[in-house]
């Protein structure tokens, strides 16, 4: 764990005090002990010392301080930002290869991951839907406790429908998706992304295992979303998150 | 299936006569019979359609032919190339995230792929060698089978340490590798890659969880392998494969 994200219940002073699988994992895993400092980020993002003050059975506690945390293990120091604001919308995926998307987008530093029902879903909406954001979430708040990624991935609660995307997305930026056509008029990541502000938000819409209908790509297409032809094979649902994710990251970043 | 890799025994003439997995999985999964047709590709990259013409309770067989296969499921036609050469040197990481390393490789179109043995890897390369080849390259079929990929991503043998890497490459292209450094002679992707020919072959060396020692460091840097700085998290290495991957192929086929 390279920072332990605060529950969102944590008002930014006082004591914290943990139990269960967190101080287990401070204690047991990482073998902390009493006088011993952890690098705390919030649900917003702002980073929180703390010197670990009490251990007990059940639990421990955590007292705030103004130290910064040096990188102790790792030789290498973190990159800490800028990142650029990277929206995911990911069509609904089944159980393992959801989560396995939205730990690695928020690993890599994704401000925002919306799920998305599609006509090609295999998974439905109605299928455990707050479960589905609880363990959501759980993915998220690892990612980030191990990655020590600065941007708190903040998961959209509803999953939209794809008609509602355009009036949820609100024209806040290019929203692009990825579509293998054989139409002159598609173009490749570098031209659609040529002129974007990198502080500007990025909506990246990846596609179910089927793709999308036609109906639903006439649809994506007159609310001015932009097709981008990806120069590769065709890719399964989860590949295609990260792949277009990190090339995205890569090319705004290295502008900031 | 995209397309059924043909087994390396075939000579390119006369039938080929198929039996247990792969064998169900054209009759029982896709529900292919006599009659149809199937897209095949050899362990060289070669396509070579064939026809069902036989099908017995325990396999079928299958006849060349000249037609061509055209799409039948995807109403999208999948790119056929070119693709950049890219050759991913991974160090050692435990079964099942080295798999998906491999898959996702061989997934997005990646030329070769070699294991490296580095002083910080948790599975040593004496462990299960030859079996791990073996498990590697049933992920790399199923991974093209799949995906289609016309790349036929071949896996190196032997397994590399890290002191044997430079001579094993022989200043092929530039061979890279991604390093957190505070220091002001790192450079980033977009500046090493721009005056690479997307043809000539690229090397990145991932490293382990526990990064390189600095005696490895100093051994890449005098080999003269390129440091990359990556502006992003620190990533596990499953996860630097897959975005390091995905951000050069992106740079490098958009010029092709």
């Amino acid at each position: 764990m390279r920072q332990l994200i605060l529950p969102s219940s944590y008002e930014g002073e006082g004591d914290l005090t943990l139990s269960g699988k967190e101080s287990r994992y401070l204690v047991r895993v990482l073998r902390l002990s009493e006088g011993d400092r952890v690098a705390g980020r919030t649900v917003d993002g702002q980073s929180q010392s703390f010197i670990i003050t009490k251990v007990t059975k059940g639990g421990c506690t955590l007292t705030p301080t103004d130290e910064e945390i040096t990188e102790r293990q790792e030789a290498l120091p973190a990159y800490q930002g800028p990142f650029p604001n990277l929206v995911l919308l990911q069509c609904l995926l089944k159980g393992r290869k959801e989560d396995e998307v939205v730990r690695q987008a928020a690993e890599i530093g994704v401000a925002t991951i919306a799920l998305v029902e599609s006509q090609h879903c295999v998974a439905t909406a109605k299928e455990r839907a707050n479960q589905r954001l609880e363990r959501l979430n759980t993915k998220v708040r690892e990612a980030l406790q191990q990655s020590g990624s600065p941007v708190p991935t903040n998961i959209e609660p509803k999953i939209l429908p794809l008609s509602d995307l355009p009036s949820w997305w609100n024209h806040r930026g290019p929203l692009l998706f990825f579509h293998q056509a054989e139409k002159g008029q598609v173009r490749n990541l570098q031209e659609v992304l040529a002129h974007h502000r990198p502080e500007g938000p990025v909506g990246l819409l990846i596609g179910p295992e089927g793709g999308f209908s036609d109906t639903e790509y006439e649809h994506l297409i007159a609310a001015g979303c932009i097709p981008v032809l990806l120069k590769t094979n065709i890719l399964r649902s989860e590949t295609a998150a990260l792949y277009t994710l990190s090339a995205i990251q890569v090319l705004l970043n290295e502008r900031l």
